[in-house]
Formats: C-alpha cells, sequence, structure tokens
C-alpha cells in the first residue's frame, strides 16, 4: 500500500453501471516525512475518509477485495485512515540524508 | 485510477478476435493542474467517451471488470467520464509549489 | 496497453514446458510521434505481428487472456497490430511543446 | 519480490474489517549495496518480522496468497526474512560501477 | 517479460511456508545492449537457471503460473534461460543514438 492524503474528489456522472453510487477521491502519494509528492490516483473511498485525512491506498486486483469494490472497474481504494505513523529510524534516516 | 485526456485513436485490423468491435483510444495522463504529461496508455472505451473529454482510466485486471472488457487481453478502460475536478487545498498546494 | 515496435527475438531452449512454441519478441515502447524509448518488454505474439510492425502490448494478467497465452508464466502479450495511429489534437500537442 | 528494510510501523484503527489484526509495516527499498533508497511500500507482514530487519516483499494479487491475507485488500506482504544476502559478482559490479 | 541477468542469491529461513525449498535469485535488469541497469528483482527460479545466466522473468500473477509458484505469495519468476537475444535492427538504432 502506499501512504496519501486526500486533496479532493473528482465527479463522474457518465460512468461503468457499477460504479453509481463511488465515491472518487484525488489521493496525492506522501513521502516519509509526510510531504506530497507530484504523484497522485483517483481512489475509491471505502472507509468513509475525508478531505485532508492521510490514508493507505490499495492497488490493482486488491483494491477489489473491499464489499463496495467487489466486480468492479477500480484499481485504487482506500482501505485504512491512518492514525499514527512512527518511523523509530527517523534519527538514522536523517543522519543518511546529511550524508548524501 | 490515473486522470488522463483522449487525444486520439488507435486503428488495428489484425487483432486478438475477442477485441473486435474495441474502440482503443489514446489518453494522455494529466497532472494536478490538468496539464498533459508525457505518459499516455491505449485504452478500451467501456462509457461512450470521445476526443478532448477528461477520463478516469482503471488498468490492470481492473480493466477487465467492464461488461465489454470481461475476459479480453485488455490491460486498460475508460470506465468514467469526470464531470468536474476539484481540489479545495489548491491554495495549499500552490503554496507548497512557491516554496520549492 | 502500451505502443511500441517489434525490434528482435529471443530465443529459448530451456523454458517453462507450458511456453513450448511461444515466439518472444523484443517490443520497445514508442512516444506519440512514434519514436522510440528506452523501454522494452519481452512480450508473446498472439497475431502473427513480425519485426518493424507497430502493435499493442497488453501486460500483467491480461496478457494471459488470449488461446495461446492463457494460464502460462507470460505478463505481456502483443494483441493487436497498429493500421493508424491517429492524434487530431497534434497541432495543439506541439504548440505545447513549443512553449516548454 | 524487492528487498527491503522496515522501518517503522502505521497505525489505523478505520479500516477495512478484514484487516483487524493487520501490522502494518514501512518498507523502504534497498539498493544492491543495501543502502535505502527513496522508495517505500506499507506492506502487512506474515512472517513475524520486526523492526531493522531486512525483509522480501511481494506486491500486486501476489501479497494475498499468504494465509492472513487471503482475500484481503493487501497489494504488499512480507512472506520472508532475509538471513544472506551473496552477490559474488560484486567485483565485478564495483568494476562496472567504476567505468561509469 | 524483462530480460535479466542473475548476479546472486538471497537466503531466508524464515519464510512462508508455502515457500520451502524455493530459490531466490537476485536477476538485474539488462537494457537492450545487455548492459546491467539500476533494477533488480529477487525472483524465484523454475527452470534451473543459475549465476551469470541471462534470463526472462514474469512479473505479477503470471509469476504464479508455474508449477512451483501455483498458489504462493511469489510475484517474479524466471521462466526462461536466453540462449540468444537478436536485434536485426541494432544498426538503425545505433544510428538513433548517435542523433541523440
Amino acid at each position: 500500500m502506499f501512504l496519501g492524503r486526500i486533496i479532493g474528489t473528482v465527479w463522474s456522472t457518465k460512468k461503468d453501471e457499477n460504479l453509481i453510487g463511488a465515491k472518487f477521491l484525488i489521493v496525492r502519494q506522501l513521502d516519509l516525512k509526510l510531504k506530497e509528492k507530484d504523484n497522485f490516483v483517483i481512489a475509491v473511498d471505502s472507509v468513509g475518509a475525508g478531505e485532508g485525512e492521510i490514508v493507505l491506498v490499495a492497488t490493482g486486483s486488491s483494491a477489489r477485495q473491499t464489499e463496495f469494490t467487489k466486480n468492479k472497474p477500480v484499481d485504487a481504494v482506500i482501505m485504512a485512515i491512518v492514525d499514527k505513523f512512527d518511523v523509530p529510524l527517523k534519527k538514522y534516516l536523517q543522519e543518511q540524508e546529511n550524508l548524501t
């Protein structure tokens, strides 16, 4: 899964009929310091996530393993809202960066 | 899913027999400002999308979850036409960019 | 699917027994101007394509949806030969490029 | 599979109900010299791996082939802890690098 | 599939129980001139390949279509050893490169 922040919504009237009711959210990928990267995906929400929240996104066929997305043309799903992101080795990471 | 704009069409006579009738569209990926990126895919249309329209594309096995693409050698499908693309945090994004 | 040109062949005697008879072609990815990019894949041919031809390649599990590739360890298949590649918005694209 | 080092943990209360009990670990990708790269994924642990350990991560639908992850919205799983990483051609690699 | 050279081995004692007996090989990706690129994957061997050999690697769910890898958490498999790699258009490629 990748780590991302929800930054917006996509609206679509004309879509695959199995996708009626789907909520398409724009999720921007985050790096280890929770800073936004350029990449983003449009993911279907399955956990009631909202704008600004940090979430986990599962992609590919795994995105169809939630109750709502099963057998639907969806390749990215928000399957968890992140409470806490903990990198105890952070100090080590910073040291690494200072070296480069 | 990724966000893209349809910019053209690919014609093929000699193809897998299950793909007779398929409409192959050239979809160029868009960034958060709806500017075209270099990447593009050839996707099968499942929602009656046309040139110039902004769409969502599902890839991988999820591209085979529409009525037309089921069990066909297709790894990218247009499954929604975008009406509105809304990034309320846009102001925040611009600020971020000004910093870099 | 991605757009590519067949530029060569790979021969293998020692391979998975289900792949006996498979034709492994080297397909180099093309950009929107049909210029070759650095990326390439080794794809199994399912439509009788030959060297120099421009083709569509389906990847992942979708590569196993042709009669020959079904249930085989193949993650890229040539499923269409391209007759015509049409980008009516080409003028627009060129303009975009001139700006950058 | 890719090679990675576990550098932290992600906590989530609100998640897909099938993921209750899942342990989400942050795995940073390693290069051939076991130096950390920028890429990372959030992977579910299936072998009792802990922080600091070097592991193998399987992605995509293959991430659902462990007892715990079956039929769950998980696209990355830790399926092995690495004891030894052996590149006998290392000398050759170093030579290559010196040339560039 | 991608083209690679086997450059080493990974040993793991603690792993998914279905992977007992699996041989994890380090495969570095090759470019069209058979020069090694930075990317590498850890792939399971299914054809008796050894260090130094040039091979084809299938990834994703296709990596589970060999007798040994079926239903196992494996996303990369060596499914062919390359005898000959033939690019008749090589001359053309070189010309292209000289232009850039």
